[in-house]
């Protein structure tokens, strides 16, 4: 059993991880640490985990880092660069949720700072070389022998999976590919606020920092290191009247001759032994994947335009955030990466 | 005052028709018809309407034509094809709910049958000559003297009005346009079926016919009839946790130099004058338009990728159907377009 | 014309009456006045206001009484009796929605005060005198000549309206009655928290304050005003993933011999002539008047249990809020009680 | 490895069963029968089942006894009484979801049909003796040699939970008992129609069947056997826009001097070693126990009225339909009744 510390516990994060753990074989929850609700147990916080998880949620500062075989960091940007060299030094590996290790040099961390609007100075620079961006299905060599994981972003994780067939494989010719992303009221985290006010979100739907969304500069940043050409998104994201679940769609110029099976078969071939993914020919649902760590897609080709459209559901809670997260650590440790994870999605 | 006959009054359609004909200072209902719940009073059916409306439901046969002003068809395909003769012949001028007259020739109308799989024989040709496209934005003035109006559809309504600045005024070079369409369960109609049934739809959002959907073929038939260039649409229609409301999001290659500012300003000019049409330059909202026959339009240029985006916001019940219809029919009889439609969203 | 003020105008309420009185015949928005948001536009507040009022908003400093013909006080406990003296003593007629004017004398404010758990001293004891418990379909002869009206908790309204003819006539004879009220997230106002926090909400039911909601104290000073017999109300409330509506149902011992035809019978015999009250032999729907200003209310006798049992449906922002308060303020000033109220339920 | 066959394997409850028994370490699914869908795949008509349950839903008239462990009926009303002689006479256990078998005498079962208004002739009564109530909380004993267990009504496992330590111990006086019982959609089924219709359901709330639920029959049937006294209930259930769940408020008088402190300890001890009833002296939320097999519950006495108030929340496909079911195939073949069944609720 392998000992495992969460930081930032009692966000939707930490608790994706509390949850996943809880029936994890070969990890053990040691440690549970956030800003708020320091002193309470975690099943005052979340009462449904009464009996099941009961530890005490306690200061950042108050890690104990003894025994301690991995650390997850479900923390805001700029947070886990704060923390992170105690880990390191103690060669202890990190799984951090934000931005702040999904690039691997101070330059490009600060152009995407500067995206995003925030300073845009690591506290962390010489870390930096080691951080590998936590996306398996790409990244499992890399991941193995990392210190420190920067687990993608929810939105990023829907377009990635869905377009790295085609731009690695060459299936699309255009320069800019089309992101029409649809979230649930989740992924606007667990403090009240205007983006999960019930009255306001019950029944509605609105975009939401169109063609500006600091995902983009991590899926740019991706499909780029796998493409020869140039790469560019134009995602606008969405909220939609769901809790749980992105829904992602995705529009590029077919390549001359392309056809909807012959996309099929190469999606297929290049997900071939990656356990989350199952490539689809039916329109995906985000309740085929509610509470799940897969991503499911559709790629098919509008022979009326030409267009090569794809679609990729995914719990944005759990291979978007939690899920991917125990999946990359399971990596770490040589387990199946299955493990803990393989569990049908929540329905109805 | 004049006197409306509803026939297809138990559904959706018609009873938006109902709740906005009541408020209505210068129409009065008159009769109504369908194929179901023929004999009930139509406060039985929908109970909110009693003390409003105490009219029994009766069958299409039992119509009577005698001082009727006005007919509104909230029927589905084909049905109105085979009612019409009765109502043309007595100068009784018609809007039709479904495709059946969006169309004023015989082989156009078979070619939208037969994209949308159905029988493509049309049943009273000779009419479809005095159909006019019921799009009051665009066609007032042949709508002001029309004995049939074929009332658009509802994604149809959402998308032309977001596209049809750009594509006449050459805002876009691009000849397919994304058009990603987010609507409500309510669009699925009265009938309880896999669309609507609530443990699917609750926490739920997927695709539909993808490229196919029927509307494509109104919206490319008008948008040809206002450009210089080819127009291809690239349509995916999906079904969110909402009960009414359509949000279309459209991504065209924007004209080089055009800015959001110019582009704010050329549909600003485009819809001078229009009513309904509200240019915004913030994202719009589906509860904004919630019950009101507006349609919120936001057009952006996303400098980076060089994008023409625009979102557009309707209510799918009404600017999408009976609102719309009304809309029609003051323009018929030279009433204030905003007649009985003036008033603001139901908000929260 | 007469001419509104509206004090708290950006809450619920406020947006309530608002909504009301712009399409309200006898009465024009003088003017809005709130502790946020002072100084923008109401319609940047609330988008959907857009083109139907402008209005900016006023500080409470800011008032101005020339002109004003009446006031609404869309505020909490405690606001309204800080700013009721230079209302009262220019003879403006004002309609209060918290508690502070629901009671006649400062010992009974005291005691419901102490039963909220608030500061227990009003700050304008001399006025409670003039102050009408705001229930038209009980008070309509006091409310004509009120100066200050305290409008009902939005609870207590579809409490007492379902009880008052059981109780008046009679018809049941336990001492306690059972109230058990759902209610949906509007009524939690419109600050973000943790009752309308959408991830907590949408899939959940939970009971609060059981047995100790402050409204328990006005309907049963309602209601032993009425009787012969103590009447003692056991009320839990309860939140459901609803935004608008209260459904209430309501138990109590039958008195031997009545049947569900004697009940029925009575309550029509009870509310007749008014226009609000709308009794029924079916099961109660919120959906039958969301956003109308009717309480829907059926009676019936379960034989075999002897059970008295009633369901009272309301909009809780309508019936339970402004529309009440919109009644309230027609009778004031001679208007017919439906003026401006008169409409039917939106749906679907 | 025990076989287990599932009839009735595509409606909620045959879901619910595949979904837990895919978990269990105890069990594994030998064959899925039903009237409808035979010939597909199962994870043809739930996808989210892909890779995890892949049989072949086959006609009950395909049932192969041959090494068969047990087996679960998740059919409707007088179906399992004309399966069970087959499985009977082969000493193979069954658990059926219905009222056939909550009875143990043909002359109750009739009362109970005719309750319900169905034909009331049972058509195996010569197994009623055999079948066993199966609430595991008050029947474990009888249960473990049990050949027939009929599974209990949803609303009836939420009552019987909350009054059995009130009546079993005398805390209340009353000989009514009021319950109110909110439930969600997903209780009626997997079929479309009015009851989870969702433009009808997304923003209602309304009771039905007003103290004539069928669930009353089985619920005053436990209890009297349990009580010195009389004790009749009266039952309204409510549907509320809530997918999964039952929170039910229960109101009787409560025994003079009886606390809260008291009821809470007479609970906790009544329930002493349950391992599902969890007893709080907070307010349940359904979200506490959706998708466990936990019952939550909270007694409280309220002093001012002498009410006895105790509320129960429960997820109603999982301890009031296949979660309960399999703690009783658990406590059948001598296994931990946790066993499969001890995961945390699924939150948020």
């Amino acid at each position: 059993m392998k000992n495992a510390t969460i930081i930032g516990a009692t966000g939707f994060g930490g608790l994706g991880l509390i949850e996943i753990l809880l029936r994890h074989p070969e990890f053990k929850i040691k440690q549970l640490a956030a800003r708020k609700d320091v002193g309470k147990r975690v099943d005052e916080v979340f009462p449904h985990l009464k009996g099941f998880c009961e530890l005490i949620i306690e200061s950042p500062e108050a890690i104990d880092y003894s025994g301690m075989d991995i650390a997850f960091f479900s923390t805001p940007d700029r947070a886990g660069m704060t923390l992170i060299s105690e880990f390191f030094s103690r060669d202890i590996p990190v799984i951090d949720f934000s931005g702040d290790f999904r690039f691997n040099d101070a330059e490009t961390y600060s152009a995407y700072a500067r995206f995003k609007g925030m300073e845009d100075k690591h506290l962390a620079p010489e870390i930096l070389a080691h951080a590998v961006y936590g996306l398996p299905e790409v990244n499992a060599d890399r991941i193995k022998t990392a210190k420190v994981v920067g687990n993608p972003g929810c939105f990023a994780v829907s377009i990635m999976l869905g377009l790295l067939p085609a731009v690695e494989m060459g299936l699309a010719d255009s320069q800019t590919i089309i992101c029409d992303g649809k979230t649930g009221v989740s992924g606007a985290g667990k403090n009240p606020g205007e983006a999960n006010f019930y009255p306001q979100r019950y029944e509605n739907v609105n975009t939401y920092r169109e063609g500006k969304h600091q995902h983009i500069y991590e899926v740019e940043n991706v499909l780029k290191s796998k493409s020869k050409n140039k790469v560019r998104i134009m995602f606008v994201p969405q909220i939609v009247p769901l809790n749980r679940g992105i829904l992602t769609t995705m529009y590029a110029t077919a390549k001359a001759g392309l056809t909807t099976k012959k996309a099929f078969d190469a999606y297929k071939e290049y997900y071939e032994g990656k356990p989350f993914v199952v490539i689809t020919d039916k329109s995906p649902n985000t309740t085929d994947v509610r509470g799940s760590n897969r991503c499911e897609i559709r790629p098919m080709v509008d022979e009326r335009t030409g267009m090569l459209f794809i679609t990729s559901a995914i719990d944005n809670l759990v291979k978007g955030q939690s899920g991917n997260a125990v999946q990359n650590a399971n990596i770490i440790f040589g387990f199946d990466e299955r493990t803990g994870l393989d569990v049908p999605a929540f329905y109805p």
